[in-house]
């Protein structure tokens, strides 16, 4: 500690809030996020990490939040009941939003099934003034279930595993979503360049980053 | 979407994970928590809101977590009870964990009264190779009850408001923090310094930012 003895007790210094502008300046971008929802294995994943490296190659500040990170720290008192997966997608949509409020891009990779969870996002982003978009994986089910890299779609077939969306839960695909994204038809990486382009006119980015090499 | 109509549907992209160099050399900074704790009204508050336009100031990412932007959106669902208090703060370390690992600079003011609680901050920081540090706002109590802006101590003295950290809750000081802040002797101001600098010697800093006139 600095050897200095100073200063009133009961200074009352005002709270200096850092602007969204400074924020902004600072990232040279503006904060938000790209929520994408889609069934199990549709692609969500894979788009959200691709995604996330492009921005940074791109010398954006990007973060995916998912069930990785989410479900294992953040969320590990939630289990799988209709409430508690309710309650994870709240607590997302909210750390979403923090991340947001900091100037960050946020990349959420969850099935989010509900359209009421969705709208939930979207409202509370809108509400304090941060970039929201919900980005439809739309990918047929039966490519989904074809994948099924996890086994999860046989077993819920098989009734080992009930409440699983697309086969015995329901998802309710978005009504106005900002992109519809078919990974049957197009490849990640053109996925990536479509929602960079969609981003790009959105107004994320900012000006030109510094780092455009970084890799 | 792009006229382009292509490739399996079955394609596995691998996870592009950025990696934490990646974060590091965007940012210029490496991610981690600032773990404000002290006494309710000791100045936990004032110091977070200071170092926060500090470090922008200084070209830094950095941001606060509080009771403001947490209890009214993250932790709505929590009141005040022992568990609720204790989940309240469980979630909040999470929530730090996962902005310092998206390379910001998390700088949380929260009372935090036990060693349990920021004994478990801090391992899940350091079991994930990020930065926290713990920080004592140490104020002795006589001169946080006299402040007492928004009149709680009033009220938890004359019986009005139970469970009040400092009157009739414990608060556990911490054994070995990195840095101990006395803000009944030193001023806000002198209190960033010290803790910027303390920052620097941890190696939060990696350069000189390119945007250090930014105000």
């Amino acid at each position: 500690m600095i050897d200095v003895k100073t200063k009133a007790t009961n200074l009352v210094w005002h709270k200096a809030q850092v602007t969204r502008t400074q924020r902004e300046t600072l990232l040279h971008q503006r904060g938000g996020t790209i929520w994408l929802t889609g069934l199990p294995s549709s692609g969500k994943s894979t788009t959200a990490y691709a995604l996330e490296a492009e921005l940074f190659r791109k010398g954006f500040a990007a973060y995916v939040l998912d069930g990785d990170n989410v479900r294992h720290g953040l969320n590990k008192d939630l289990g799988f009941s209709a409430a508690e997966r309710a309650e994870n997608i709240r607590r997302v949509a909210e750390t979403a939003k923090l991340f947001a409020d900091a100037g960050l891009i946020v990349v959420t990779s969850f099935i989010s099934p509900y359209r009421g969870e969705r709208d939930f996002a979207r409202r509370i982003h809108l509400d304090s003034g941060l970039g929201f978009a919900e980005i439809f994986i739309d990918t047929p089910l039966e490519i989904c279930e074809e994948r099924d890299p996890k086994g999860f779609y046989a077993r819920a077939r098989s009734g080992r595993l009930k409440g699983f969306t697309g086969i015995d839960d329901p998802y309710e695909p978005p009504l106005s979503p900002e992109l519809v994204c078919r990974t049957a038809e197009f490849s990640p990486r053109q996925i990536v360049s479509a929602i960079i382009e969609f981003m790009a006119e959105e107004g994320f980015f900012l000006d030109r980053p510094r780092n455009a090499a970084l890799r």
